[in-house]
């Protein structure tokens, strides 16, 4: 039986753009819009609203800004009931940039923020949503949070946002289930009127069974990726939420064609997935960024040296 | 806290030998016991025990057969306390091959079988049992099993066997976390003087949650494969089972080295892991074979239609 408050929302352009520069061509991304759209998903999530003033369009993909001319060329002539979502960095965008809710094709804007900045995640989510968008905040790199801290944060997200959606985010990949039980039933606990969201990353390959934990205490937003896109090791693949998900609206066959003509061949020409620095990373509730370097060196295989770098760094 | 009861068996050599005929040869065998030893896994899985009469050894490796000899050639001269354990198929074994322990390099012997051939694992075990061999029955293709003929045959090993541990054995990767609660519980439940296992499969990239899960139920004898090897999707991987254990008798490192030096070079030769035809038969509760035979045809990367030939199946 299917809860029908679960929403799925699709970052595999926005996440996935983490490792490309943003710079997934039109053809793509209207081919996933149309897949989703046939899948019956609920959200796709096409990249970041960053200011130009501080970077630059010479240097970045257009998903890293994410105007509102490129994303109609992405959804017009295709049917479609999933609606479009856009991220948002604290300190990073120029909210004078982002019309009103009814001039743009985005339905959705999610503020990302770590727990330290939540004052600023709600003044911007608070502004989005005067303009008309449905919003989320997502708190990032949530296993590093100290206790008292993330609960002040939550209250305050419960009591001044007008966020529609919390989001638990395990930006390192380090959350084994028990924690992911403790996160959500937390902020259910506390965040009483908004939903509860699930982001994970794929690390040590736990993304979709700590999204499963998330939606069994009843988070109702899971955020996937095709075929796992994502930073580093990726998140939790869509395709194995839909086939999770029992929502006779959803079609996991659009979803199947979409990875064997597309990312099949994309995962040949970047890199994703279950690599073992990234499980070390994971594993040892690091920031991929080190790892990332790693894959890009000579030593890409050493993973003793890499491991041992770490233990290395606990000293100091 | 670790928990000093939780015992990790590698079953690398024995699972990964469904894909090459359980062909590894002699050097790689010592390099996977060597690391093995020096991370301070409990048990290292060789290999079946069958029957000369029923296979012939032109056709398949030394692994199929696990000869006392050839298992003596592994360990000869390597410092260890990773003790040898083999499986051996209900139907497919000669008893009169196997000497008592005493006379034995193997110290496990884990008798696979589904719940119909409870009362032929259980003769068999006994057998073993008596011999002097430690002994565990695997109930496989347990997602399929009907509750109460499993719940009958978990009385009967609680009963009848003289097995040390009852393992819960997912062969089809279809599980998630909420039925592996449920099951393990039952086990727990009626198989009161038995430690209870889990064998995992990842066609859904559920290896890892689901031991994890089996372990928060109290699971103490939990199995992993170096780099997840195992047939078609793999297993759990060791390497994370390692990192999430908190025993200190285990050395990850080791396991990290033998990745970079056999198991890489090894995945260019031979496949397993996350491909989407072994997450479809997950998803839908079937067989990897057709996966199997599928991922040897030119219709490799056809997804779509290979989901559909089951929907298709449904309609008999």
């Amino acid at each position: 039986m299917f809860r029908e408050k679960i929403k799925v929302l699709d970052c595999t352009i926005r996440d996935g753009g983490l490792i490309n520069n943003h710079d997934f061509d039109l053809r793509f991304l209207r081919a996933v819009y149309k897949a989703l759209s046939e899948a019956g998903v609920d959200y796709m999530e096409v990249g970041y609203k960053n200011s130009k003033r501080l970077f630059s369009p010479k240097e970045f993909g257009k998903w890293k800004f994410c105007d509102d001319q490129d994303i109609k060329q992405v959804i017009e002539g295709i049917d479609s009931n999933t609606k479009i979502s856009v991220m948002v960095d604290v300190d990073r965008v120029d909210i004078e940039d982002v019309p009103p809710r009814k001039d743009s094709p985005v339905s959705m804007i999610r503020v990302a923020a770590y727990v330290k900045d939540i004052d600023k995640a709600i003044s911007l989510v608070n502004h989005f949503a005067d303009k008309g968008y449905e919003t989320t905040v997502n708190i990032m790199a949530i296993s590093r949070a100290l206790d008292n801290e993330l609960n002040e944060a939550l209250q305050q997200l419960e009591e001044e946002s007008k966020a529609k959606v919390i989001y638990i985010v395990d930006s390192f990949g380090a959350l084994y289930q028990e924690s992911v039980e403790f996160l959500i039933k937390k902020a259910k606990g506390i965040v009483k009127t908004k939903e509860i969201g699930m982001h994970a990353h794929n690390n040590q390959q736990l993304a979709f069974g700590n999204t499963i934990e998330a939606i069994i205490h009843d988070a109702n937003f899971v955020d996937g990726t095709v075929y796992g896109l994502g930073r580093a090791a990726g998140n939790c693949p869509l395709e194995l939420l839909l086939g999770f998900l029992k929502n006779p609206k959803f079609d996991i066959r659009p979803v199947l064609d979409l990875i064997s003509k597309e990312f099949i061949p994309l995962r040949e020409k970047i890199e994703w997935g279950y690599i073992i620095p990234y499980a070390i990373t994971g594993i040892l509730d690091e920031h991929p960024r080190a790892a990332m370097a790693l894959r890009n060196s000579d030593k890409k295989e050493n993973y003793r040296e890499f491991y041992e770098s770490f233990i290395g760094q606990f000293h100091e």
